[in-house]
C-alpha cells in the first residue's frame, strides 16, 4: 500500500510544525499588535461561491467535492476546496456586515488547495498569512499594511528586504503615455516586466511584435531606464529616490492621473515616518496580477531571491461581486511556504527551535517503581519542564541511550538507595555530570541548568 | 448570491477565533509537557488511504475529491478529505518509521470533514485533538495518556470530570462469563450500553430478543447492578471504588483474562499515584467503538452533560494494515467542539479572551497630522502594546466614539498644542479621565493603567 501523503501535499513532522508554528506565530503577534483580528472560514466552500473569481485558468485548478448519496452517479459537484483567502473574506464580509466594525481588520492564516502540476517549491496545499482592512479608502491603510509587513519580516530576521510600491492608475497612466491602446495594456505589461532580465532591445522588439507604437515604446524604456539607473545609484535611505521617481512620474503623465499620485505621495509620507520607511521602494515597472487591483500594488522582494515573499493591494470592487454595493478593501498576503524556505536556507531560525521533545526524562529502575516515577514525572511537570517518562523497565544504560537520541539532556534516577532516602540522581548527559538531590529540589536544579548563562 | 458557509460548516468571527485558539493553546501546551511533538498531515488524502478503514458507514460519509482534467468527465474520484486523525497517524507512521524514534509520541490538532446530516453540536467539519503514543505496549503508555487529559481538563477549569476506564479483553471475559456467544457479542453491548436510560429489564427483554442465553444475561445484569450500586456510594476518591470493582471483575471472570486484568490494575495503580487518579474510575459497561480497539478504552465524563468529551483506548492492530508489521498504539482524542459549547455554557472562558482588538486607539487630528499619527502608533506598538490607528481625519468625537464601540480602552490624542511641547493626550474611554504625558511616558501610562491592579 502507498504510505505517502498525496500528490502534491505534504506531512509535517515535528521540527518541520515547529519552524511553521514558529513563522506564524510571529505573523499572528505582530498583526494583533496593529489591531487586527483573526478570523477563520471553511476549508470546503459551495462551488458557486469560488466559481469565475479566480479567471478561466484558477477555475481548472479549484478542486472539486464530489456530491453525495444519490448525486454521486452523477458525477458532479457541489463544493469545492478553498482556493485563496480573499473570497472567502468577501464572502464573510458580505455575510456579517451589521456584525463587522465599520473598519473591519482581519487576518487569516489557513491552509488553500490548488490542482496545479507540483514541482520544486509549488504545492497543491500551501498556507496562506492574509491580513486585509475593509472599509477605508485612506492611505493610512496602506502604511499599516506596510508597516506590519516590515515589521513581521523585520522580527523574523530580515533585514535587507524591500517593499516595492507602485499604483495600478500610474501603470495606466504610463501606459497611456506611451501611447499604448488600452485593449494592448496587458501585452505591455508582460513585455516590460521582462526588462531586467531581457534588456531594452529586446523588450523594445517584443513590444514592436505586440503592435506598440515605436515613439511610445521609446519614451517607456527611456523613462524605466532612468528609474533603473536612478535606483542603482539610490543611498541606503531610499528616501531621496522615490522623490526622485514621484517627479519623474509627475512629469511623465504631465498633469494626469493626479489622484494615483497622490496616493503614492501619501503612502511615502506615512510610511517614511516610521522604521519601515527605510524599505519602501517606489517601483513604476511593477505589474502584478491586474484583474482585480483597483489602485496601489506592492510586493515584497528579498536579495538573492526570484520571486517575491509576498503581495498586495488595493481591491475595492471585488467585495461588491457578494454584497451588491463596493465597499473598499486592501490587502496584503504573506507566502508562508516562500518565507520558511528561505529562512531553512539562511539558517535563520533560532537555536531553541530544533528542539528536543523533553527537557528530561525520567527512567524506571524497575517494575515495581513505575508509580513512583509517574508521580516524579507530574511533580517535575507542576514546576512547569516538559517531562519524557520512559515507558518500559528496561536497562538503565539503553534508557540513557534513548534520551541522548533525542537530544533530551536531562534524565532522573530513582534507584531504591533514592528512593529510601527521598532522592532523585540528575544526570546530565551532554556533561557526564550527575548529582543527588532532596526531591524537592530536582526540578529547580534542572531549571537552573537549562536556563540560557 | 448565496454569501453563507456551505450546509454544515463554520465561519469563526474574531471571537470565536479567541476561544478555539485558546483551548487548542491548552491542549497543546499540556501535551507538550507530556513530551508529546506535533504532526501536521495534508487535508487531503489518495482516496485508498481511507476507503474501508471506517467501516461501511464509514466509506459514505467521506468527501471524496472529483478527479481532475480528463478524469473529470468520467465523475470518478481519486483524493478525499481527511476523516479523523488516527488514520494519517497509521499512514505516517508506516511512511517515515525510520526517521521517528522507536517511541513515537505525537500530538495533532486539525480539522476533519464527515458528510453527516448536520445537526445542532454536529458539523461537517470539525476540529479533533488526538494525542497517541506509538511503540510500547507498557501501562505507562496509559496512564501518561490520561493523566494528560486530565490536566488538559483541569487547566480549563473542569473540576469534576470522571476518566471512565475499561478494557476490551474484560468486556469479551464478561460476555464469555454470560453465555454470550463470540458473534453476538457486538449485539450484547449495543443493549447493555442503554441500562442507564432504559433499566434492566427492558435490557433483559433486548438481549432474549437478540438470543442471549437467559441464565447468562441474568448474570451479566446482576454483575452490572452491583456496580453501579457500589458507584453509587462510591466516596470522592474513587480508589476503593476500583479495587471493589477489580475483585469483583476477577470474581466474575474466575481466572481467566488474566492479562486484561492486569493491564486495569497497572493503569489505576499508575493513574492513582498522581493528582488525576482522584478522577478515574472503572467502568466495566464502557464499550465504545468495538471495532479497532483492541486493550485498554477510556473515555471523559463530565455531570450534566450526555456524551462524552472525549475517549479512546489501545489499537495494536492499525498501523499494521498500513506497514504489514503490527505496532503497538494507543491514543485519546478530544472533542474540541464540544469542549467548547460546554466551556462557553457555562462561562468557563477567562475574562480577558473576549478582548478588544486594542490597547488603545490613536486618533487623527487632520490629515497634515497624519504621519505624526503613524510614527506615534509606531512608537508605542515598540512598547508591546496593541495600537490601532482609525484611518479617517473624522471628528474627534466619532473617533471616540469609535474607539468606545470597539472596547478599545484608551486613545491618544495629539492637537497642535501637544505636538509643539512633544506631549500627548491620553484618554480613559471607561472613565473619561483624561492627561497630557510627555509622548516618551505614553506608553508606559497605558500598560501601567491596563495592569490588573
Amino acid at each position: 500500500m502507498n504510505t505517502g501523503p498525496a500528490r502534491g501535499m505534504r506531512d509535517f513532522l515535528p521540527e518541520d510544525v515547529r519552524r511553521r508554528q514558529y513563522v506564524i506565530g510571529v505573523i499572528a503577534d505582530v498583526y494583533q499588535r496593529y489591531g487586527f483580528e483573526p478570523l477563520e472560514t471553511p476549508a470546503v466552500e459551495n462551488i458557486e461561491t469560488l466559481l469565475g473569481k479566480y479567471g478561466e485558468e484558477g477555475d481548472k485548478l479549484i478542486f472539486k467535492i464530489l456530491k453525495r448519496g444519490e448525486g454521486a452517479a452523477t458525477g458532479q459537484a457541489d463544493l469545492a476546496l478553498r482556493y485563496d483567502l480573499t473570497v472567502p473574506l468577501a464572502r464573510v464580509v458580505a455575510e456579517y456586515r451589521a456584525k463587522l466594525p465599520r473598519f473591519f481588520k482581519r487576518y487569516q492564516v489557513q491552509p488553500v488547495w490548488r490542482a496545479d502540476r507540483p514541482q520544486k517549491g509549488r504545492f497543491r496545499e500551501f498556507y496562506q498569512c492574509d491580513v486585509d482592512a475593509i472599509g477605508s479608502r485612506s492611505m493610512v491603510v496602506e502604511a499599516e499594511l506596510l508597516q506590519a509587513a516590515g515589521d513581521v519580516l523585520a522580527r523574523l530576521g530580515f533585514t535587507a528586504y524591500t517593499l516595492r510600491l507602485n499604483h495600478r492608475g500610474v501603470l495606466a497612466g504610463l501606459l497611456d503615455a506611451g501611447g499604448v491602446p488600452a485593449p494592448l495594456h496587458g501585452d505591455a505589461l508582460v513585455a516590460l516586466d521582462k526588462l531586467d532580465k531581457i534588456g531594452a532591445d529586446a523588450v523594445a522588439a517584443e513590444l514592436d511584435t505586440r503592435g506598440v507604437p515605436r515613439e511610445g515604446a521609446r519614451r517607456l524604456l527611456e523613462f524605466f531606464g532612468a528609474v533603473t539607473s536612478a535606483a542603482a545609484r539610490a543611498p541606503a535611505d531610499p528616501s531621496g529616490f522615490n522623490a526622485d521617481v514621484l517627479g519623474r512620474l509627475e512629469a511623465l503623465l504631465a498633469g494626469g492621473r493626479t489622484e494615483a499620485l497622490t496616493e503614492l505621495r501619501q503612502i511615502v509620507a506615512l510610511v517614511g515616518a516610521t522604521p519601515t520607511g527605510a524599505h519602501l521602494r517606489l517601483d513604476p515597472s511593477l505589474a502584478r496580477g491586474l484583474s482585480y487591483y483597483t489602485g496601489s500594488i506592492f510586493e515584497i522582494a528579498v536579495p538573492d531571491l526570484a520571486g517575491s515573499l509576498g503581495g498586495g493591494g488595493r481591491y475595492d470592487n471585488l467585495i461588491g461581486m457578494f454584497l451588491g454595493d463596493a465597499v473598499p478593501a486592501c490587502g496584503i498576503s504573506l507566502g508562508l511556504e516562500r518565507i520558511l524556505v528561505v529562512m531553512g536556507e539562511r539558517q535563520m531560525f533560532p537555536g531553541g527551535l530544533d528542539a528536543r521533545a523533553a527537557d528530561v526524562m525520567v527512567t524506571i529502575w524497575n517494575l515495581d517503581a513505575l508509580p513512583d516515577a509517574l508521580a516524579l514525572a507530574a511533580e517535575l511537570r507542576s514546576e512547569g519542564l516538559r517531562v519524557e517518562v520512559y515507558p518500559e523497565a528496561e536497562k538503565l544504560g539503553k534508557q540513557f541511550k534513548y534520551a541522548a537520541s533525542r537530544a533530551v539532556p536531562f534524565v532522573t534516577v530513582v534507584g531504591d538507595e533514592e528512593a529510601a532516602q527521598g532522592l532523585v540522581t540528575v544526570k546530565n548527559l551532554t556533561s557526564g555530570e550527575q548529582q543527588r538531590v532532596p526531591r524537592a529540589d530536582a526540578a529547580r536544579v534542572i531549571r537552573a541548568a537549562l536556563a540560557p548563562a
